[in-house]
C-alpha cells in the first residue's frame, strides 16, 4: 500500500459533510485498505467557524473555501455545500488545480452538468455524484456502468423523500396537504421553505440527471416538465382508492416508442397499489429502471439524510481515489446519443379526470363525443348524481398529453360541464 | 475514438452467450460510443459447431476454446460456459495471454475466486462477474464500489429464481413441493435435474461471493451453511400464514453483533408478509443490503434468463474495455479484513417449531422447561389438541443455532414429545 496519503478537501460541514468527516476519521483504516492508500482530511471549509464540530481538529477548519481548493496539494474535493454558487466556482477551480471532485449537488449537476463534465475532462479529473440522486441508493453507478451494455427505455421513481412522506401521510390518515406538510416540517422531513420539494424542483433536477445518464443525451433542467404536489387533495386520494391506486410524486424519464426522442417529467400520478412503488413508505425513495435486456430493475433505500448521503459520497470518494492511484479516470459524461428531448405534449400516458357536470340526460354522450373528437379513447366512465349535481369520472386509455389537453379545453367549453375537478395521470401499469 | 477494435472471445454460446453475441452485433455502435473504441467479436467457442447460430458468422465459431484464448490478440474473454472445468483453465490461460475476463460463473467464483483474482492481479488484468449473482440486478458493483466507503452488516436476499418460483407457487396455490416443481420444470424455470437449485447449492455459491465482497473477507463455498427447500410442505405454509408470514429460500450473510466474525447461510425461512422480500414473485430475485451509513437498500429484478444475464455481462464488458483503454484495472479482490467465518452454531435468529405431543396436562410445562434450560426464550406458544393427540407451536426469541439444536435434541428425548414436525427459522423482522 502507498503510504503517502491522498488529500481530501471537504467543502461544507452540515448534515452530510459532518458525517463524511466522521466516517473518514472513524473508518480511516478500512478506507485506506480499500483504496490502497490512506486518505487524509486536509481541510474543511465552513461558513460558521465558531460552531463546534466534534471530531474535526480546529486547525483543519477554514472559511476560505477558495484558498483550500487552490492549495495545490488536494487530490479530491468533496462538495456538499449545495446550491449553484459558490459550489460551481469552487468545483471549476478544483479541476484547474488538479483535483477530482465528488459532489452531492443535484441542482448544480442538473443545471451545469455538461460544463462541469467538460471541465473535468479538460483536466483529466473525475466528477462523481452518486449522492446527488436518491441519497444512499446506488443509481448513478448502476445506470452509468452496470447498464452500460443495455438500452434503458424508462426510469420511473420516487426520488424525493419529503413529498413521499407527505403523500404517504395523506394516504394513510386521510389528512389534507397542509396538515401532512405541517407534520413533515415538525418531524424535520420538510424544510422551513418546502418549495423545492413540494413544487417538484428537487425531483426535476434528479430527473434531468437520470435522463441524461440513462439516454446518453444531455437533458437540461428546463427540458423537464414539472408539476408539484401542492394541489393534491384528500378527494384525489379517495378517487385513487376507488381505482385501486395511490398517489405518488413521480420522476419519469422515457424513451419514445419509436426510440427517436426522450422525455423527462415530474408530477403527481396515480399508480396501482400492486405496483412496488405504491408500497414505498415515508421518506424512502425507490426507482424502477426498464431496459431492453435487463427487464425491470428496482432500487430502493433511504433517499436523504446525513449518513445515507455520506455513504454515497464515500463510495465515490473511494472510486475517485482508486482512479487517481491508477492514473486513470472513470467514465465521464456520455451524451453521444444526443436524442431530441420532447416536451410534455408528446408524452403518452393514461388519465383520470373528474368532471362536475349537470345532472341531466345526454351529458355523458356530449362528454364522450369530445373525447372521441380529440382521439382520446375512454377506458371507463363512472357517473354519480345527486340533487341536480353530478360528477363524471373518466379514465382514458393511453393518449398524448397534447390530445388530453385539447380534450380538457373543449370540455371546459361545454355548458353541461360545470368544472374540471381534477386531472391526474395514471402510471405504472 | 480509437478505431482499432478491442477483441472479444466468447466462450459458450448457450442461452446467455447467444444473447451476448446478439447484443454485441446489434448494438455495436452504442457499445463503441460508450467504450471509446469498437468491440469486435473475434471468436466464439462452442461444443456443438453444427448448431445454427443466428447472427454469428460461421467462421467465428470454433470448438477449440483453448486455441481461441491463446490467440494472443484477445483483449477480453467472456466466459459463459459455467461449471468448474474447462472454465477455470480457460480463464487462467486468458490471464496468462494478457486478456481480461468477464464471467457469469458463480460456481467457479465461489470455489476458486481467490485464486482467479490472484491470477488476474498477477497479469494486471480484470476479473468481473456481475452476472454471477442475481442475473441482471446490479449487486456486485454496488457492493464493491458504491458501498466501498460504508460498513455492510447484512446481506439478505432471494438469489435463486427457480426455488422462488416453486415456493411462490406453493404459497399462492397450496400445492405441494413436487407439484410446484413439476410446474416449474414444465415452464422451463427448473432444469431436468433441479438439485443445484432446490438443494441450495446455487444460492450457496452466490452467498459465498456476496459475503466475500460485503465483508472484505474470503468466504469459501464450504463456509456457507446450506439447507435446501425440498422438505418445505404445504403445512409449513399454513403455519407461516398463521404467523402472518410466508416462506422464502434466503441467502443470508451477516456480520456478528460484536463485528468480529461473519456467517453465510442458505435455508428456507419464514419472513413477515410486510417484509418487501415477501412480495417477490415468480422467478424474480431481490436482495437487501444493510450498512452502517446507508441503512437498508434493496435491489430487485430478474435473477436469471438469457437477456438479463447478458445485460450484466455486457455492463462488465464495457467496464473492462474502458479500463483497458485507460491502461488501468478496476477494483480486484478485497479480502483485507480477513474476518473469521463462523459456523451455523453461532448464528442468532428466531425459530418456529412444531411439536407433536401427548394431549395431557403438564406437557407445556415440560417443554417450556427444556427451552429454559438451554437458554432459549419463548416468544409465543400455541397448543392445539384433539383425540388424545396435540400439537405445540413454539416461536422463540432470538437464540443461537447451537442453543436451539440443543433444545430440539432434548425435546426429542421427552416421553411426551412424539415428534418434531418442523423447525423453521424466522427472518426479516
Amino acid at each position: 500500500m502507498r503510504t503517502r496519503p491522498l488529500k481530501v478537501a471537504l467543502l461544507g460541514c452540515g448534515v452530510v459533510g459532518s458525517e463524511v468527516a466522521r466516517i473518514m476519521t472513524t473508518h480511516a483504516d478500512d478506507l485506506a485498505a480499500r483504496i490502497g492508500a490512506p486518505v487524509e482530511l486536509a481541510g474543511v471549509a465552513v461558513r460558521r467557524p465558531s460552531k463546534v464540530r466534534e471530531g474535526i481538529p480546529a486547525e483543519l477548519v477554514t472559511t476560505d473555501a477558495t484558498a483550500l481548493v487552490k492549495r495545490g496539494d488536494i487530490d479530491v474535493v468533496v462538495e456538499v455545500i449545495g446550491g449553484i454558487e459558490p459550489a460551481r466556482s469552487l468545483i471549476t477551480t478544483a479541476f484547474e488545480y488538479g483535483a477530482s471532485v465528488v459532489s452531492a449537488n443535484k441542482a448544480l449537476l442538473a443545471q451545469d452538468g455538461a460544463a462541469l463534465h467538460a471541465a473535468a475532462e479538460d483536466h483529466d479529473a473525475d466528477l462523481y455524484y452518486e449522492a446527488a440522486v436518491a441519497g444512499a441508493i446506488p443509481l448513478i453507478r448502476p445506470l452509468r456502468e452496470s447498464l452500460a451494455g443495455d438500452k434503458v427505455n424508462r426510469v420511473l421513481g420516487i426520488v424525493n423523500g419529503t413529498t413521499n412522506f407527505i403523500l404517504d401521510k395523506m394516504d394513510s390518515t386521510g389528512a389534507g396537504y397542509q396538515e401532512a406538510l405541517d407534520e413533515a416540517t415538525a418531524l424535520g422531513y420538510a424544510e422551513a421553505d418546502p418549495t423545492a420539494d413540494v413544487e417538484g424542483f428537487d425531483a426535476a433536477a434528479k430527473a434531468a440527471i437520470l435522463a441524461g445518464i440513462a439516454f446518453h443525451t444531455r437533458v437540461r433542467l428546463d427540458d423537464v416538465y414539472r408539476e408539484g404536489m401542492t394541489e393534491v387533495t384528500a378527494a384525489d386520494f379517495a378517487s385513487a382508492k376507488e381505482m385501486g391506486c395511490t398517489i405518488k410524486l413521480l420522476a419519469i424519464c422515457e424513451r419514445a416508442e419509436d426510440g427517436a426522442s426522450v422525455t423527462a417529467r415530474v408530477h403527481p400520478a396515480m399508480i396501482p397499489l400492486t405496483h412496488p412503488l405504491a408500497s414505498v413508505r415515508g421518506a424512502y425513495n425507490a426507482v424502477f429502471v426498464e431496459s431492453d435486456a435487463s427487464g425491470q430493475l428496482m432500487f430502493y433505500g433511504p433517499g436523504a439524510g446525513g449518513a445515507p448521503t455520506a455513504s454515497a459520497v464515500l463510495g465515490d470518494l473511494v472510486a475517485v481515489c482508486r482512479n487517481r492511484l491508477n492514473g486513470a479516470t472513470g467514465p465521464g459524461e456520455s451524451a453521444y446519443a444526443a436524442l431530441p428531448v420532447s416536451g410534455m405534449g408528446d408524452v403518452v400516458t393514461r388519465y383520470h379526470i373528474s368532471l362536475d357536470v349537470a345532472d341531466k340526460p345526454g351529458v355523458l354522450a356530449q362528454v364522450a363525443t369530445v373525447f372521441a373528437e380529440h382521439g382520446v379513447s375512454i377506458d371507463t366512465v363512472r357517473q354519480q348524481g345527486k340533487d341536480g349535481e353530478a360528477s363524471l369520472v373518466v379514465v382514458t386509455h393511453r393518449a398524448s398529453d397534447a390530445a388530453l389537453s385539447g380534450t380538457v379545453e373543449a370540455l371546459r367549453k361545454l355548458d353541461t360541464v360545470r368544472g374540471v375537478a381534477s386531472i391526474m395521470r395514471v402510471e405504472g401499469e
